[in-house]
């Protein structure tokens, strides 16, 4: 089973969420009411040790602002803006003050950046690995709240930023989570659906498609690659790129882009939805690039040049 | 450096607090004002295979089961209710997806038995170690929330169940947090400081005398143990018995302690503060039992029973 599989099996299981739980487990993050014009966000995310950075490689100040960044990405793409975040980490006790506190000041850099307060922590051994997990508190209008449920057949997909070889590059260290253009676009456009991109673009542009029960033709030659050397299937299957996917309806679109304020951020139109009964990716030749099976989510195509 | 000496090191680096934290970073639990009467409390605590329990001999079921009543107990420290939580896991893949399973249920059924919903999770590989962290969320009234900042001289230190050896017996799987009982402290006593004991009694009966700048005279002989041959040490220095220790006021410890209504839990008179302009315990004879040196937390006697 994959993670989403694993995850939906577990939320399948749970009770009904009290009234105050407007978005419950499943997309970037749980939001609460707090009051008729405030939503809480929360979201948590893990940094692991020789699988989301090399320990031997990654000085600890780069691996503390990726945890932190990843996190941030999850509330951008909620249209949200994040204020509170609590940290856990546990560390073999060799080295660890040291790291610890320089892995502390790698999430406090960025948070001050973002306005975000660390108001917790837990400290912990652990008899190998370096395990860290962040949880991040954001705030957002009810109106203005970014599901993955919501695109609509004539809506377009819209990507910020570029996509592929993330861990080549070193952009998975250095990303700058888009809070700011994700607020942007929910206050400036109608946006059906939004999600940040960690798992790769053709998967995540699937969790719009299964969430919203809706087809998608992805434009391949459209989707903005991060170097010369990326090529089409790094920039639909790598993850990490933290970049965002927006649905927006075809008329904001068009204001949207114009208005665009962010020079150093391309927003590209890279497909558009259909209707379809089943969820799924199809390219401009009709190719089905994702649909899912009875045995999970499976992406065809392009496959090889990955 | 000890972990409240890290954490306190990083937590002095933190810039001011927005004006919305009631209670910033060092106790039990942070607090966030939401409304002028609720606090919403948020804390964290990890949980890791071989040093909480141990991988071959502990149930996945009770492992969960741990990691969410540890932090019931922070929750009830602040005199809160608990109302959602959020789960981070990371295992190594071998096994991982039963064991995941299973430990998320062990959650689950404490979490249903606390009124706590499940609304977030992360899931992810790790190379060798099982590591879980649990983000917990609570409510209390700002008239209620109960610190360890604010015990004074005249109060006594009031402690809920009995103490030393939780590995050895099995508490640290199958204990009750004290959620009921503290919301009934909170509710009918004046509280002026209460802590969750996870760390041993002596060392956190410490750090309210350190919060609340005072002096504690425990009663070595009325500190309820666990078992027949339980020690005086293992009562005092043995961690994760996850009691509640409660300064009262005098007055309402009169009446609380006579309407005390848990036939199952004994609250204990343990100790009186007194005023010192340093935090200390010392016994009834007078022998410094604990005190601040210039490199920490200094604990004496009894330790050769440890």
């Amino acid at each position: 089973m994959t993670e989403d599989e694993i995850l939906t099996s577990i939320f399948a299981k749970l009770p009904h969420p009290p009234d105050d739980v407007a978005v419950p487990p499943g997309d970037d993050c749980a939001a609460l009411k707090i009051s008729d014009d405030t939503l809480m966000l929360l979201t948590v995310d893990q940094l692991v040790g020789d699988k989301h950075y090399l320990m031997r490689k990654t000085r600890p100040e780069e691996a503390g602002r990726k945890l932190l960044a990843r996190n941030l990405s999850d509330i951008a793409a909620m249209g949200g803006t994040p204020t509170y975040c609590l940290l856990a980490v546990a560390t073999p006790v060799r080295g660890a003050e040291q790291w610890v506190q320089r892995f502390v000041q790698g999430v406090l850099t960025l948070a001050r950046l973002y306005d975000v307060h660390l108001i917790g922590g837990d400290l912990a051994t652990a008899p190998h690995d370096q395990v860290a997990g962040l949880t991040l508190v954001g705030t957002v209008s009810p109106r203005r709240v970014c599901l993955r449920s919501g695109a609509r057949p004539g809506d377009g997909l819209f990507a910020t930023g570029c996509f592929g070889q993330s861990f080549e590059t070193g952009h998975h260290l250095s990303f700058s989570p888009r809070c700011r253009e994700a607020r942007f676009l929910a206050e400036n456009a109608t946006v059906t659906a939004m999600i940040d991109v960690s798992d790769g673009l053709l998967l995540d542009a699937f969790r719009i498609c299964r969430a919203s029960t809706v087809g998608l033709r992805l434009n391949l030659d459209s989707v903005p690659r991060r170097t010369v050397t990326t090529t089409q299937g790094n920039a639909l299957y790598d993850g990490e790129d933290h970049e965002l996917l927006v649905a927006l309806d075809s008329k904001s679109a068009e204001t949207v882009t114009g208005d665009w304020p962010f020079k150093d951020v391309c927003l590209t139109h890279i497909g558009d939805f259909y209707a379809s009964g089943t969820p799924e990716i199809r390219d401009t030749h009709n190719t089905v690039l994702a649909h899912d099976t009875p045995h999970g989510y499976d992406h065809f195509a392009l496959h090889a040049n990955h």
